[in-house]
This record gives C-alpha cells, structure tokens and sequence, in this order.
C-alpha cells in the first residue's frame, strides 16, 4: 500500500492555530510539518539539527541575533543547529517545516507557544 | 556568517538539463536539489531511504509497478525506501527532491541519465 499524495494547499486550509505546527508526511526519521504563523514567535534554538523552512504563501521573516532574513512565498532557509533564531510574521504566512522527528517548535525556551503532542492534519 | 536564503524559481532557472538534479541547500545529512524533468526516467528504487518530491511547476507522474500517482504543482510526495519507481512527465515539469546526501538519481539502475558528481546550482 502506496501513502497518498499530499496537496500542500488543502492541508494548509486545515490548520487551525498559528505557530502549532502540525505533521503532513515523514521521510526516514524526518518530519514535514504546517504551519501558519502571524505575529512574534518566541527566541529559540535547536541543539542538535539544522531546521528548514519553505514559504508557501505570504512572508515572513526569521530574525538572528545579528541580522534578518525575510522570506517570501517560494523561498527556503535552512537554519543552522545552535542558531537562535525568532520568526515573525506581520500577517498571515504559511511555511512548511522540515526537521527531524522529535523536535520542539521552541527547542528549550519552552512557553504558551511550545507544541508538545505531535499532531498530524 | 549566516547561509544564504534560497529562492526556488531562481535557482530553477539556473537548471540546464532534464533529469540533472543540482542541489541547492543542505540540512544536517540531507540534501535539497532542484531538477527540471520531462519525458520517461528509469524504473529505479533506493534500498536505504525514502526520498520526497514536491512539485514546484507543471505536473508529473510517479509511475509504482502497481498504480500511479499523478502530481502537480504544490503537491508532495513520499517515495518509501525499496520502492520501484519511475518518474514521468509528458511537458517539462520542476521539482525539489528531498534526500539525504549521496543518494543516486538512478539507484542502481545505471544508465545514461545517472549523476555521478554532487553539483550544486
């Protein structure tokens, strides 16, 4: 049994809450993940990996310690492991997520934003 | 120093060759390469891992020695490790494959369309 092909924008349309990400597929131990996200995210970083984001509609941008990188629809990042990063977004945008299974939308800073059950849409 | 963002349609233009994928961005061992496609690849598998297309412009087929699963732009999909499988499309089509580093376009297929040097675009 084939999985199903995954339409980006129907699953997009699904999404509920900003910043909670929410699973779409997994490829070996890795996760693509959802997410419309509006406003200030909190500061944060991962450990242990890099962690992708593709926009798919709308802009956003991720802020650094020492600089900003604004993404559009159509554009990727890949934001290196142990960078502390903060996206934002001054209106609706969504992205898609790639990073592996087990990472926490807030890596340690934790917060009313951390995402602790893994949900799929 | 931070890498730098990556804008899809951009980097597509870049693109020479059908069947040539060039990657793009890395995420700890994974790799994100773009290719431009059209007409009928090899029937191939990877033994070792799954590998992610998403269709960027146009639309293809994933042809499985059972079904086929047609794909357009803004869809994903997850080819699971040790599957036959045989891309295709009937106009030129762009894509963004999601692997990990090393994997072969053909498996162990061989043939002329293999890609033996990593080249990024």
């Amino acid at each position: 049994m084939l999985p199903p092909k995954i339409n980006l924008k129907e699953k997009c349309s699904k999404l509920t809450k900003h910043w909670s990400p929410r699973i779409i597929a997994e490829m070996n131990d890795y996760q693509f993940k959802l997410a419309k996200v509006k406003g200030e995210f909190v500061w944060h970083d991962h450990k242990h990996t890099d962690e992708t984001f593709i926009v798919l509609e709308g802009e956003m941008t991720l802020k650094f310690r020492d600089e900003e990188v604004d993404l559009s629809a159509g554009e990727l990042y890949v934001v290196p492991k142990g960078t502390e990063h903060k996206p934002y977004a001054q209106n609706e945008c969504k992205i898609l997520i790639i990073e592996p299974r087990g990472v926490v939308n807030t890596g340690d800073a934790g917060g009313d934003l951390t995402v602790t059950e893994e949900e799929w849409v």
